[in-house]
């Protein structure tokens, strides 16, 4: 009876040290991606487009998927960001809002949430479906799907 | 230097038979994945909103974003597919096209596509990008994220 209680005591605390370690890295996770977003919206709003890309894997992979047309390579989404938004009034103030971060795999993680542009005249607003991964410790856009409320 | 032969030759055949394992994995994920649409095209191209469902994974967890709204689970979001189409003429004729099926870590693939109603009086149409996750032997949506050209 005193042995089988042992390995009970023994099992709960292996399960507890597992599930605790999966919940302070999934925790870490959503804090690293967070914060890369969180520099992403500082750079947009001090009018550093490369700043805010540097958010994005820099690999000609990186995709930007929006309302009919599919940009694939970090250059080439760097260069419609550029192309769309020539002045500080056209990039407005951006925020992120209602931010889910949820890691999918180990090295992996999908973001959901809402993005606005507070500009003088408009203000164009959606959600986006992000989907982060880690390379070393960094954690890097690999692909972006963004839709936007009908005007 | 025969010994150092033999290793190389080894090391090889091992690289060999990983990456060949990996492509053949690989394959067989695109081809499931692939039949999932294609058995989610021909539902909605017989009416069968229902059967078209059941591409998504029954979850409550189930995500579909669009314009400026997200849905969630599965039930709301054939709610939402049957409250927006209502009869057949509504549904038109859907294709996909374009696919980009790419698995990203084991149980998890990451789909890219265009897709088209081909209706009466219109054609709206746009991109999608889809995750996929493999539950058992079955592959369903777990999110999907859509966007639409502008009218």
């Amino acid at each position: 009876m005193h042995r089988i209680n042992s390995v009970l005591v023994v099992l709960a605390l292996s399960a507890c040290i597992a599930a605790c370690d999966r919940t302070k890295n999934g925790d870490q996770v959503i804090a690293a991606v967070r914060s890369v977003m969180e520099a992403q919206q500082a750079a947009w709003n001090r009018g550093d487009i490369e700043g805010f890309m540097d958010g994005y894997e820099r690999a000609d992979t990186t995709m930007f998927v929006s309302g009919d047309e599919v940009t694939r390579g970090w250059q080439t989404v760097l260069d419609r960001y550029k192309t769309r938004y020539t002045s500080r009034e056209q990039m407005g103030t951006l925020s992120f809002s209602e931010l889910e971060i949820k890691p999918v795999s180990p090295g992996l993680a999908v973001v959901d949430g809402r993005w606005r542009l507070a500009r003088t005249n408009d203000s164009p607003h959606g959600r986006f479906t992000l989907l982060f991964r880690r390379n070393n410790n960094d954690w890097r856009i690999i692909h972006d799907t963004t839709t936007s409320a009908t005007p």
